[in-house]
Formats: C-alpha cells, sequence, structure tokens
C-alpha cells in the first residue's frame, strides 16, 4: 500500500512536471505515447502471460486488448500532434479595445486515474484515462487495481524507459484500496479524476471530490444495463439470438457494455428468439471471473433472482472445474420475467454472463424504456423494410437517446471502437459527466481547458503556448 | 416565494416539455430566440426604467446591457441555425460490423437557472443561461434574483407572448430564498444547473447538486480577483491609471472581471502609477449599490482593510447623499499594501468600487502570482517594445494562464466579448468547472451531450434527431 506521504509527494511532483509538460507541443507528446506503445508492444509475451494468470481473462483476448491499448496511444498521441484538440477558435477584433480574442487549449493539471479491472490492460495503468490525460499534457497519479498488483507493476517498470524523456513526475503508481483512493482524489494538486469501475466505487470518489475546499470534476464511467429491444418484424430473423448471446457471455459477461436486458414481443418469433438466447448463454463456453468477489457477486445474483415474483431461471449446470479456480468459475443464466415485475435489481447492472430477457407486447416497450436509467448504449433490433418496425423506432428512439451515450441499431453494443465519434458515456449512473467520454479522441477534452487570449501578440502567444 | 409543490410541477412540466422541444431543429430555435430578444427590444424603455428603479445601475449601463441581452439570444440562436453547435463527427466504418459511427448533440433536458444581480439583465431571468439552455434546446426553470423581483416578473411577463409558440413548460420563474434554490436544484426531473453569483451561494448548490440520488452538473461562475501586473517599462505609461480605474469603479465595482489586484513595480514609475490610480478612483461618480447588503459588505471591507498590518487606505469622503439610497451610496477606495502583507482578504473577490494595489519588486511577480487562487482574468500591462518587458512577460504568463480563463494583454478585463473565442470561466474558485464558458457561443455546450449513432440508417436518424 502506498502511504499518504508518498501519495501527496507523487501529486506534488505531478504538479511541477505540469508546468514543463504543458509546453511540450503536440508533436512531442504524441512522440512520448507511439514510444510508449512501442514499447508495451514490444513487452505483448510478458504483459499477456502476466495479465492472464492474474485476471483469468483468455490469451486471445488480452493480445486484442493490448492492441487495442497500443492503438489508442498512437491514435490519442496522433490527435494532439494534428492539433485537433485545438479547437482554433478566433473572434478577429472582438474585445472591447478591437483586439483579438483567440481561445487555446490548456491542459488541467495532475490527473487521478483509477485503473479498471475489467480492462487490464485497455484502461489498466496505461489504459484510454492515462492515454487521454497523457495526450492532453497532464501528468498522472495512477492507482492500480488491488486485484492486478503484478500486470500494473509490469506495465509502470515498462512504462519508465519511455517516460524518461517526460518531465520527472508525469506518471506514478500507487497501490492500495479505499483509504489510498480518497487520499489520492484529495491531494490538493490533483485536478481532475478518470475512473471505470463500480457505482459504488464511482460515487465514494465523486463525493470526495466535491467535498474538498476546490471541488474537481470527476470523470467516472460506472454501472450500465446497456437495454436492447427487439422489434416484432425483426424478431422473425433468428440470428440474433446467437449475436446477442455473444455479447452476453464475451469475456464472461464483464464488459460494461454487455447487454444487461433483452425486451423480444410477446408474440411466437419473440418466444423462439428468448429461448434460442437462452440456450446460447447457457452453452457458452467459461473462464474464470477476474476475482472472487465478483464470482460471488455473480452466484448471488443467480440465487437472488430465481426467488424473484414473475421469474424463471435457465442456468448452466454448476461447473465441474477444480483447483483454485472453481471458486471464480461462473455459471452462465438467463433469468426471463414478466414485463408487470421487471423492476428492482433486475433492471441493475451485474458483471457475468447473464442476462435478463422479459417478452413483452410492443405497446409496453414505451412503459418499459421509462422505466430504465441510464446507459452507456441502447440497442434496437429492427427490421429496416418493415414499416411497423420503423414506425416503432422512430417513437423509441428519443426516448433510448434521453438515457443513453450510444444507440446502437441491428449490431451488439460490446466491442467499443476507437473513433473520432464515439461516445462512451450516457446519463446517470452510466457517468458522472454525461457530456464526457473515456473512449475515442473526444476523450481527450475532459483534461483540457480553454484560455482566451486577448490581445496576446501572436508571437508572445506561440512562445508561451506552443501548438 | 415559489412553494415546493409549485417547483415540482415547473420541473415536472420542462421535463414534458423538454422532449418535444428536443424535436425542434435549430432554425426553430434561432427564430424563438430572435422573437424573444424583438419583444425585449421592443419593450426597452419599460424595462430600463423598472430595472433602473430597482437596481440603481444608470439608465446608460441597463440600455447597454439590455443591447447585450438581445444580442446575444440572437447570437446563440443563429449559432444553433448554423449547426455550429453539432460537431459532425463521422467515423465511417468504425463500428465492429461495418457501421458508420455518427455523434449528434441532444440536449440535456430541463435547466434550472439562477439570475445574477450584478447583470439584472444579460445574466437575469432572460440573460446569458437562459440564452444558451434554449438554444441547446433545454427547458429552463428560472429563480429571480430576490432583490429584483420587478425585473424578474417584467422579463418573464415580456416573454409569454414570444415563447408561446414553445411547447408548455419550456420557461418558468420562480422566486424565493436558499430554500427555494435547494428545493429546485434536487428536484429529480432537473438536468442541470446555471449559476452566476456569489462563492457561498454557488457552493451551496454544488453541494446540493453533488448530493442527490443522480448528481447532475452545476455550471456556477463566482468569485474572482481578476489580478493585473504591470510590468516596468509599461509602467512609464502613465494611461494605465485611468483605464484601470475605470475598470475599478465602472457599474460601481460590480462586474465580475473588476481588476481586484493590481501589481505595480516598486519604482518611481510604478509610485506614480499607483498615486495616479487612487486618485482616480477616489474621483470617480459613484451610485447606489445593488442591494443594502452589498454596501454594508462594501463599508465594512473598507473598515476591515484600514486595521490589516501594511496597509495604507485611501478613500473618498462619505456620500452626502440623502435619503433611502443612501445608505446603498458606496465610498470609492484603494488599499495599498507590502508584498509581505499580500494575503488572506486581500486576494479575495470584493463587490464595490475599490482595488488593491501592491508595489513590489518584479523579482517578487512569480512568488505573488504562485500566491492566487483561479480568477475569470489575468492582466498583464506590457511594453511589447522592451525586450525586459517580453521576458518578464513569457515567464509569467504560464502561472497565469494556470490561474485564469482569459488573459488580457495591455487592456482591462473588464467588458467581456460576447463572440465565438470567449471563455468567460475559469480555476476554482472563479467556477464550478474550468472547461466552462457561461458567455459566448460555447456556453451552449453546456447543455447538451453528445450521442453516439452506431448503424442507425441515415433517414431514421435524421427524423429523430433533427439538425
Amino acid at each position: 500500500m502506498t502511504d499518504p506521504q508518498t501519495i501527496h509527494e507523487y501529486a506534488t511532483r505531478a504538479a511541477e512536471a505540469a508546468r514543463v509538460f504543458a509546453t511540450w507541443t503536440g508533436v512531442q507528446r504524441r512522440d512520448l505515447l507511439h514510444c510508449c506503445a512501442d514499447t508495451l508492444a514490444a513487452a505483448e509475451d510478458r504483459i499477456v502471460a502476466v495479465a492472464a494468470a492474474e485476471t483469468g481473462l483468455t490469451v486471445a483476448r488480452l493480445a486484442g486488448e493490448l492492441a487495442r491499448t497500443t492503438g489508442q496511444l498512437r491514435l490519442l498521441g496522433d490527435f494532439v500532434a494534428a492539433g485537433r484538440h485545438r479547437e482554433n477558435l478566433v473572434s478577429p477584433g472582438a474585445a472591447p479595445n478591437g483586439t483579438d480574442v483567440v481561445a487555446v487549449p490548456v491542459p488541467m493539471g495532475p490527473v487521478a486515474v483509477f485503473a479498471a479491472s475489467n480492462f487490464p490492460l485497455a484502461f489498466g495503468v496505461v489504459g484510454g484515462d492515462t492515454a487521454s490525460a497523457l495526450a492532453a499534457g497532464c501528468p498522472v497519479v495512477v492507482k492500480a487495481h488491488p486485484a492486478q498488483p503484478r500486470t500494473s507493476r509490469l506495465l509502470a517498470e515498462l512504462l519508465a524507459a519511455p517516460l524518461d524523456v517526460a518531465p520527472p513526475g508525469t506518471f506514478a503508481l500507487v497501490e492500495g484500496g479505499p483509504e489510498v483512493s480518497l487520499a489520492l482524489v484529495t491531494s490538493p494538486p490533483i485536478r481532475a479524476v478518470g475512473f471505470t469501475g463500480s457505482l459504488r466505487g464511482g460515487r465514494a470518489l465523486m463525493d470526495a471530490a466535491a467535498g474538498r475546499p476546490d471541488p474537481i470534476p470527476v470523470y467516472a464511467e460506472m454501472g450500465s444495463l446497456n437495454p436492447v429491444l427487439v422489434l416484432p418484424a425483426a424478431a422473425d430473423h433468428g440470428q440474433w439470438a446467437a449475436a446477442l448471446a455473444a455479447a452476453v457471455t464475451a469475456s464472461v459477461g464483464q464488459l460494461c457494455t454487455k447487454p444487461g436486458l433483452v425486451l423480444v414481443p410477446a408474440n411466437p418469433a419473440g418466444t423462439a428468439l428468448a429461448a434460442a438466447l437462452a440456450a446460447a448463454v447457457v452453452a457458452a463456453p467459461t473462464h474464470p471471473m477476474l476475482t472472487g468477489d465478483m464470482a460471488a457477486d455473480h452466484a448471488g445474483w443467480l440465487d437472488r433472482a430465481a426467488d424473484l415474483p414473475g421469474v424463471t431461471v435457465t442456468s448452466a449446470p454448476p461447473p465441474d472445474a477444480a483447483g483454485p479456480e472453481h471458486a471464480r468459475m461462473p455459471r452462465p443464466f438467463v433469468v426471463e420475467v414478466t414485463p408487470d415485475e421487471l423492476s428492482g435489481e433486475l433492471l441493475e447492472e451485474h458483471f457475468g454472463p447473464a442476462v435478463v430477457v422479459c417478452p413483452a407486447p410492443v405497446e409496453a416497450y414505451p412503459r418499459l424504456v421509462a422505466g430504465l436509467a441510464g446507459s452507456l448504449t441502447a440497442t434496437l433490433i429492427v427490421d429496416d423494410n418493415d414499416p411497423s418496425d420503423r414506425d416503432l423506432a422512430v417513437a423509441l428512439l428519443p426516448a433510448l437517446a434521453e438515457r443513453a451515450g450510444r444507440i446502437v441499431v441491428n449490431g451488439v453494443p460490446t466491442g467499443v471502437a476507437v473513433c473520432d465519434a464515439m461516445h462512451h458515456g450516457g446519463p446517470w449512473p452510466a457517468t458522472s459527466a454525461p457530456w464526457s467520454t473515456s473512449v475515442g479522441t473526444a476523450a481527450v477534452r475532459r483534461f483540457l481547458r480553454p484560455v482566451a487570449l486577448q490581445g496576446v501578440p501572436a508571437d508572445l502567444a506561440a512562445t508561451v503556448f506552443p501548438s
């Protein structure tokens, strides 16, 4: 565990580093991020082996995740090198004395990053939050996820070489539990927080940040139900059962965008889709969950769900794996519930290979959507060529957009594309800041603030605020 | 006072209005805002007369402020009609299944706006926050400033006609004290808050919003010292004394960007500048302050400042005005303090025609700047042609940018231009959200959040998310 004095020293050094790092050009920051990516890519076998042993995730998944990790370091570096984070807004002669007003983005200062357990690489200590903070010109003090000390330390050790050229204090790793988290968020030099994790954890950080003498922004990506609505004409197309089951069970249901609720029409096609989805989910291959606590939560949810009114549970038999991993091996299951009983815990995020399916008359869809909280995503499976499906889509989309940061039509919400237009965010409780995204190039903006330069001679501005 | 039940009804109706208002195009919203502006412009004489009687501000100032108010309604309307709030970000084929990802901005939902007393029109009930929320497509429930009930009601009454075409519930006025403020901010349908006022008031709203079951963003513009640094070669140019005195005493020092601290070089030119500034401030014409409380605060600050160590106070004689306005008439004053004693209350915002002047060796400037909290603005008076001044500017600008949302060179911070590049914000305690601005077209973005559309057919997207 990192002691409070060390946390304070890291944050103080980060503030000193911030002043130098802020003078770096976008090209310099790109070169740094590319160098970090190259270093991680060269150590792929070692990283994947350590992470696989620690997390239970498959080698294939972790290799793909490392590629995403290095890809986003490079993408965000390219973004700032091209000056795409600069709006370059000029209002010629707008000041009262006739001088120009020019908006330039400046880094917010030291950022506290909390590594997520479910993406040990892409949202780990050198993941999206760290990459976007560094791209913005902000030093980071990152807290390892307590379940992944070896992976976190390895990544931090590997970064030492490429970060050697950065101002001392630009990157530091801390370890510990909630007390370390709170010490980091309340450390005076910290200017912003990036977090991916549970609603409870994110809320604790938000409360701590809001209680500072000088409150700071918290960008927390938390719980998300990710509802999927299957419309009647589309329900006839059986292929969605397999696609949805794959999304539910990928990484044994430990993705933030895992579909947690599927509404199917209460008709023969919907019934068939629900049956095929349930069969595919319970037949899906499994592997150990990230932690014993998560596996226990999943098993507890299975026990509780079976006792809920209006609910039928279809589950896989208990795993016959032996040894220490047995306790982390989840049983996939599907909860089927009547529309009238769809409430409470059935509408909350649960990690693990499980999904709630609700067959309902389509007339009830709007009422059911109105009962949903904010999510990262909302998905509509619709037959484009069917006028009735299309009318339903037009009627439902505004309510879904009110409750989600991303709308998927005829696809699955898992597999978040790292691109310019991605919005990985959404209304509470999906995130703490619904305007912000933690994936894609727009994630860099979270750690920048504009400064308006009024009457500042261009050569002076260029010297002090390099592009 | 508006009772809690009515506040809840207004917020609920605003949420219903939000669903309809979100379907309006930018052109429709522009037409609405222009129509509001036309209505206010046509009632100029009445508005100015009522506001002048209630606030003590001059007719000339209020006429100018009404022009700014109508101007920003039109400007923000034009901004959204031109689609400039839409980033139109498209990532072709970026989704895992090869479909496009397109980011569209959607309105956040009902916004609670708190009218400021110091800009009864431009930041009143139809001021910048209301205009930017409406431009974004968000209904508003606005709380009148308790000191300005007549002005607030008149503005709301005038808006009734142009707002008649908007969805019912798009605009509502509430009145009352802190308990009404808290009821409004904690009302479930409210999705965001816009506030301009005191640090104490803003913090109370932030705490209430952060304590909700579903925390919501608060955009609060609060206290700002607005430091001015005069560099040695520029101190020779005597014209700055008059310009700075005018900025200190404009609207009897009740502007958020009033210079509250002026550092002058401890040399003959600096001494002469300080003397000329003091003479001009105490000789400036005055008029009643906005409220009796503000006038009492100003008088109390004069009394306390005179007792501080290292301080010399130059003040105007007590006003000889008689009648009820006498108690609101401020005495302009200037506090001169040694660098070693520049701390505590001398570094806090005080409304009223007063300024702290600190003659200091330029070598001490960086240390003095390091002791400053966040401000809306920081100003540098510099002789561009003097190499030594220029070197000092290069050395000081990064530390000023760390502490301010706008840097002014060779100008005064008052007179905030309403334009694209304006940033009227800044680090704590200047605002609650340093990335946000309450003035200029970027103010609209505070009330929008992106939604990523993945695989949504273009015709469906155009139907549901009009441009």
